[in-house]
Parts: C-alpha cells; structure tokens; sequence
C-alpha cells in the first residue's frame, strides 16, 4: 500500500500548509461528512460533522495569528485498501513557550476511509500529554 | 467489514475489562512489537515497543487501586480487509473527580493491523482535553 501510504502523507502536508496559510477552505477539504474530532480542548466527547469541525478553526486561527508555530516533525502513515490510521509529531506552540520548552509536541491521530477512490479523514485526534498543561504549554 | 469490527469491538472490551481487573498480560496482550503510545501524561513523543509500553500500566494501576473507575461509555470501529481503527470515550477518574464533573472523558483512539490473521493494536492515543486538565480532571 505505499502508494496509498504516500498519497495520505501528501493530504496532510497539504492539510499542514493550509492551517499555516490560514487557507480554511483547503484546510477543512478531504474531511468525512460524519467525521469525529476530539480536538485539543473541550467538550470532552470532540466535535460532529462537517459544520462544527469547521467552527473549531475560527479560534484556532486566530491563536495562530498570534505568531504560533505550526510545523509538522514527524509523521508515520499506516493504510490498507480503504481503511488507513496516521499519527504525527507537531510544534504547535507561541514562540514564548517554545522558547521555555523546545521539546513541546502536539500528537495527533487521524482515521481515514478511502471513499470513491478518494482518501478522507474521518476523524482526528489532537492533545497535548497531562503534564505540559500544567505549566508551559499551549 | 461487519465481522472484523465485532472482532475489534471484542479485543477492546476484553481490553477493559482487563484494565478493571489489574491483569496486567491480558492487558498487553493483542499489541505489535512496534506500538506506538501517546499517553495521558509525559513524554510528548509517547512510548514506543512492547517493553515500555508495559511499563507504562505500573502507574496506571497503581492509580486504579486507589478506587478510580474505568468505564468504556462509546466506542466506534472502522475496519477494512487488514488496517482499522476505532474511537471511544471512557470514563477514567477517581470517584471525587466523577462528582465534580460527571462529564469527564478520557478520550482513546487506536489503530490496528491484522497480522496472521489476527487483529493487533499498533497505536494507542489517551487524552484528556485541554481545559479538563486546568482545575478538576484526572
């Protein structure tokens, strides 16, 4: 499946640049219509569907232009024929904090389902680990 | 799909269950010799391999043994021919917190392969959301 492995690492590259570029259009493209995001912050059981997946970029972006960085570091994709998981590094953080903490990382999973010959994130998974709450991170 | 999810849907209850009882084997066991973790708490890049994967249940049920409920309350599966990955909400706190907040969720996202035939958890990602960590979570 290396060709499908590609063509999913190619979509979040693009999904990476276009949350840099504040390009909401390209960022929210590719997505299920039911996708399921547990996002970085509350409700605690994520957002539903494509309308609401949308309304969480709004903060998000103006966070970002606030001068954040948002750069993918790692990147690791497992796909079969129609059914695929990733899971990725990122540095998601206001340059103040990752000046008092370089090794602060966003973790992320997604869940894809390849529809119409066409690979889709039908849901993601954004946190930041327990402890860097509490103190110095995002 | 339908057979393969009821066989995930089962390998993640039985999961559970083994968490409640402390069993720690039975806990690790249905995991690849590369599964990656990103954990509730520290560190940001998670854990990867069978040995430190197991290590991380020390803590945890430590934790559990002071009285802490662990409870599967959603729980959805998407599986194709050899790669799959499920979502699912758990309660996970101890009584105290559960009163502050009945809402609090731990949220879980894993994904799998099937190798020989058999499904296998590869990665695991355990969060809490942002805010849940600031005042009355786990």
């Amino acid at each position: 499946m290396a060709e499908d492995e590609a063509r999913i690492r190619q979509l979040i590259e693009d999904w990476v640049r276009a949350v840099q570029a504040r390009d909401l259009d390209v960022a929210v493209a590719d997505r299920t219509d039911d996708i399921a995001m547990f996002d970085v912050s509350l409700p605690f059981e994520g957002v539903r569907g494509t309308v609401d997946y949308r309304d969480t970029y709004r903060p998000f972006f103006e966070w970002l232009e606030r001068g954040a960085v948002f750069e993918l570091r790692s990147l690791e994709v497992t796909a079969g024929a129609d059914v695929a998981y990733a899971h990725a590094l990122l540095r998601c953080a206001q340059p103040e904090e990752i000046a008092k903490n370089p090794d602060l990382r966003l973790r992320l999973t997604l869940g894809l389902r390849k529809e119409n010959g066409r690979w889709l994130v039908a849901h993601e998974h954004h946190s930041f680990p327990l402890a860097a709450q509490e103190g110095d991170a995002a």
